[in-house]
């Protein structure tokens, strides 16, 4: 089990947003946008594994996992055009933490990916923003039983960018996927 | 938060599967197959949530959660053939914990997709022996980063399908999809 406690100490897949009294990130909003907000706080930090045990005003944690919907084709389309995040000029994120109702996760495989991209364009969508706006997700559904999101998507971008950013979250926010949505926070920062 | 915290308490979809000195099952076989198997003991208890907290030889944990691969068709042929778990006759049980490897992860979502149904009929199998063989799948790769296993499968059958059950395990274990598994072990139980 050494190997594998190496990779996980190496590149920890869990991932904690912890909002306090101070932190790398200042939260310039949170707004509510479908179903309860969260609270709002001063700052927000962006920590590998379970987080600070203590003094947040709220803690949220996701996975980072493998793609659930991407195509070879797609992930290939995605690769070359996507950079990374920490680039120097990208001082403005957004975490939007996401629920989707019970029918949803009832759904078969192809039909939440005929909803996804058949009819939401989701992937295509989000290209159409690269490399301009960089996003990461990370899946809290199958932390446990009592997670209060399934998705926290993290997204960095240049101030001149945000107007694109709230382009492209309207877009998804139209779609026929986002009438699954039943939660969704939007959580604007920067550093 | 209410009405989440109701659901869970109905249905936790956290199982956590106990092997102790003493419980409801009793362990005939812990059979290493693929990689480290996991220690011999007495008896398994299987519980709703993080079950007992001290005592046991080992203890696994994992989650229901929604299916990955099933189209809607395949989806209603399981729901049409297949019974629960907990019928009285089926005295028999398996728990099967999988760990696949780095590179299954890697893959895209269709080819995984083709290498589980179009090359490996990983649900074209299990369909042939229903409603015989009853099977339960929990997921563990997203629980956190220490997870020893991916998944654990659970099986309940009469003691007469038991030569029915290996040939089941032994066409999937003969598939191009598990080429992709690092580690497995096969525990047999009776109550």
């Amino acid at each position: 089990m050494g190997a594998t406690f190496d990779f996980v100490f190496m590149d920890p897949r869990l991932h904690t947003f912890t909002a306090a009294d101070a932190g790398f990130w200042r939260i310039r909003e949170v707004r509510g946008v479908t179903g309860q907000t969260l609270p709002g706080a001063g700052y927000l930090d962006v920590s590998a594994g379970m987080g600070p045990a203590g003094g947040q005003v709220w803690q949220l944690r996701g996975i980072r996992s493998n793609e659930r919907y991407t195509t070879r084709e797609e992930k290939a389309q995605l690769l070359q055009k996507q950079e990374g995040l920490g680039r120097a000029a990208s001082t403005f994120a957004a975490l939007i933490p996401i629920r989707k109702t019970e029918a949803w996760w009832q759904l078969s495989q192809d039909e939440r990916r005929e909803i996804f991209e058949g009819q939401s364009r989701h992937t295509t969508i989000g290209l159409r923003y690269l490399p301009a706006i960089a996003r990461r997700l990370y899946h809290c559904r199958d932390l446990g039983d009592a997670e209060p999101f399934d998705f926290l998507t993290w997204f960095e971008y240049r101030p001149e960018d945000e107007p694109a950013f709230d382009d492209l979250v309207a877009e998804l926010r139209a779609s026929l996927e986002w009438t699954f949505v039943e939660r969704e926070v939007d959580v604007r920062l920067e550093r």
